[in-house]
C-alpha cells in the first residue's frame, strides 16, 4: 500500500530528507552536504541514493512509497520543472522527471522552498487551523509563501509571495539583490536591518550600545533594543512599521487567515511579532484587522514537511 | 437533465438576470428595478418570481435548472450568507438558503459582485485563456476580484482584492469611504481623480480646459488630456502611476497571469490601460514584468456570467 511519502529540501549547503508515515508522522530524518560541483549534477542522484538507503535501513519497501516531494531554492513551474537555482548551479532543469527516473518511476513533485515551508506550516505547524495563510520568511532576504485550501499559490510567473520586492522607496540608489531598487528587503530583511543600523549610526553622534557591537547585525540590534537602547529601538520600530505596512498590503490583496513569521529574524520572537502586528492593525483595511499572527514553529523542518505534503496519499 | 444555470446580479438600482445553456451560452437576459423598501425584503421573492417567469416564457422546465448563482454588493461567506449589503438594506442574511427555499430547493450560491464579475470575465470574457487573473474595477471606488483556477479567491474575511484600501498616503486628513485615511481609491477612483483635479486647479493659475468644464469629473479630465491639456495630462499621468504601482504590489503578492481593467473609468480605454501598464512595468518585480493587461469586455453583463459560473454542471 502506498502509504509513505518522502519530503526533500534541497538547499545550497545541505539536502535534508524526511520519511513520513500514513498519518503524516515524521518517521526518519536525514541530511547530507549539497554537492554543487559540475553544475550540481550529483544532487539528484545523491538524493535518490539517500532515499533508497533510508528504506533499506528502516526495512520498508519502496513499493509502499506514494511519492517524493522536493523543495528547491528557485522558481518552479507545474511542480516539475525548475527554472533556475543559482545556489545549486542549476539552469532550467526537468528535475521532476529526472528524479522520478532515478527512482524507477515513483511520482515526484517539486516546489519552491519558501512555498514548501509555508505548506509544511499549514500541514503540521502553526497554520494547521487555517484554510489560508501567508508565511513570511525574514532572513538574508524576505520571501513569503501563500497557501489556500491546502495548496500552494504559485503565481503565473512563480512570483506569488515575492513581497521582499515591494517597491517602498523610489529614491533609493543602492540595488536590491534582484537588480531593482528601493525594495522592502533592502530595509527590513536581516541584512537590510544591519545596513539601516550602519546608516543610522553614521548619521548621528547619539551614544548607543550598537557602537560597541562586535558584529553590527540584526541580532545585535534586537539585543540592544531589549536593553532599551534608543537608536536600536528606533531601528526595531522602523522594522516593525515597514513589515506591518507590507502585510496590510498583502491582506488587501489575498486576505489570509493568519500570518506566520519565520526565518532567522524570527528568533527575535514576540518582540518582532507584536511590533509587526501593532502596525498591521493600524494600517490594515478594517475587515482584515483581526488577522491572526504567529511565529512559525517547524523551524528548519518546515521544508521537508511541506515537500512531503506535495504528495497526496 | 440539469443543463441550465441562472446568473443573478443584484445591484442597488436593478436586478439583472441571465439564463445560460449547457455550453455556457446566454439564452435570455432580463432585469427589474430593485425594491429596497422594507429592508430589501422583497428582493429575493422578486428574483425567484422573475426566474419562474423566464422558464414559463421560454417553455423550459425548472427541473432542468442545475442552480442559481447570485452576485451581491457586499461580503459573502461560504457562498451562502451575506454579511451586510448597505445598498440593499440587508444586514446579515442567509440569502442562499432563503432563495433556495423560494425555488423549491434548487441549489443557490452567492458571491460578492466584484468577485462574480471577475469570474465572469474569466469564464467568458477577456480572461478566458488565463488560469489566474485580477479584475480591477475602477468606478466610484476601486475594487478587484481574484480568480485562480476558475475559482474566486474570497479571502479569510471576504476582503481579498480590496486594493482600493491600500494605504498610499499616511499624511492624508480626509476620510476614505471605509472610514480609513489615505487609501488608493481616494486618489485613483473616478471620484478620487475628480477630487485631485479640483485640488490641482485650486493650487495654481495655470490655464486649463478643465477650468471651463461643466462637470469636473474623470471623463472631463481624460477628454482634456486627449486634447493635450497640461494639467489634465499631469492628472492622468498620476492616475496611471498610482495604479501601476498598486498593481505591482498585487503581483508581488498574487502574481496573476493577466490584469483586466473594468468599471466606469475603463471607458477611457487604451490611454488608461497603456498608462497603467507602462508604470507597472517600471515598478514590477522582474519575474512578473510581462503580466498581460486587457480591458474587461463583458461590461455590465460580467456579473450575470460570473454568477452563473458559480454553479457547476
Amino acid at each position: 500500500m502506498k502509504i509513505y511519502r518522502a519530503g526533500i529540501d534541497i538547499g545550497g549547503t545541505s539536502v535534508k530528507g524526511g520519511l513520513f508515515g500514513p498519518e503524516g508522522q515524521l518517521i526518519r530524518k536525514w541530511s547530507f552536504p549539497t554537492d554543487r560541483s559540475d553544475n550540481g549534477s550529483r544532487i539528484l542522484p545523491d538524493t535518490a541514493s539517500s532515499i533508497r538507503q533510508i528504506f533499506r535501513q528502516t526495512g520498508l519497501d519502496l513499493k509502499d512509497l506514494a511519492g517524493i516531494g522536493v523543495g528547491v531554492p528557485g522558481a518552479v513551474t507545474d511542480h516539475q520543472t525548475v527554472n533556475r537555482c543559482v545556489n545549486l548551479g542549476w539552469g532550467a532543469l526537468p528535475a521532476g522527471p529526472l528524479l522520478s527516473r532515478l527512482m524507477d518511476g515513483i511520482p515526484v513533485r517539486i516546489a519552491n522552498d519558501a512555498n514548501a515551508a509555508a505548506l509544511g506550516e499549514s500541514w503540521a505547524g502553526s497554520g494547521r487551523d487555517f484554510d489560508s495563510l501567508v508565511m513570511v520568511t525574514i532572513g538574508t532576504g524576505i520571501g513569503a509563501g501563500l497557501i489556500q485550501g491546502g495548496r500552494i499559490v504559485e503565481g503565473a510567473f512563480g512570483a506569488a509571495g515575492e513581497i521582499g520586492h515591494l517597491l517602498v522607496n523610489e529614491e533609493e540608489q543602492l540595488p536590491c539583490s534582484c537588480g531593482g531598487k528601493g525594495h522592502l528587503e533592502q530595509y527590513a530583511s536581516a541584512s537590510g536591518l544591519a545596513a539601516q543600523a550602519e546608516k543610522l549610526l553614521a548619521s548621528s553622534d547619539t551614544p548607543s550600545l550598537l557602537r560597541r557591537a562586535e558584529h553590527l547585525d540584526a541580532e545585535a540590534v534586537y539585543k540592544a533594543a531589549g536593553l532599551g537602547d534608543p537608536l536600536a529601538l528606533k531601528l526595531t520600530d522602523q522594522e516593525a512599521r515597514m513589515l506591518g505596512l507590507a502585510l496590510s498590503y498583502v491582506s488587501c490583496v489575498f486576505d489570509p487567515g493568519i500570518f506566520l513569521i519565520g526565518g532567522g529574524l524570527s528568533l527575535a520572537g514576540d518582540v518582532l511579532l507584536e511590533g509587526i502586528r501593532r502596525y498591521y492593525r493600524k494600517y490594515a483595511f478594517h475587515a482584515s484587522r483581526d488577522t491572526a499572527f504567529a511565529l512559525a514553529k517547524l523551524g528548519p523542518d518546515a521544508g521537508i514537511y511541506g515537500a512531503a505534503r506535495l504528495i497526496q496519499i
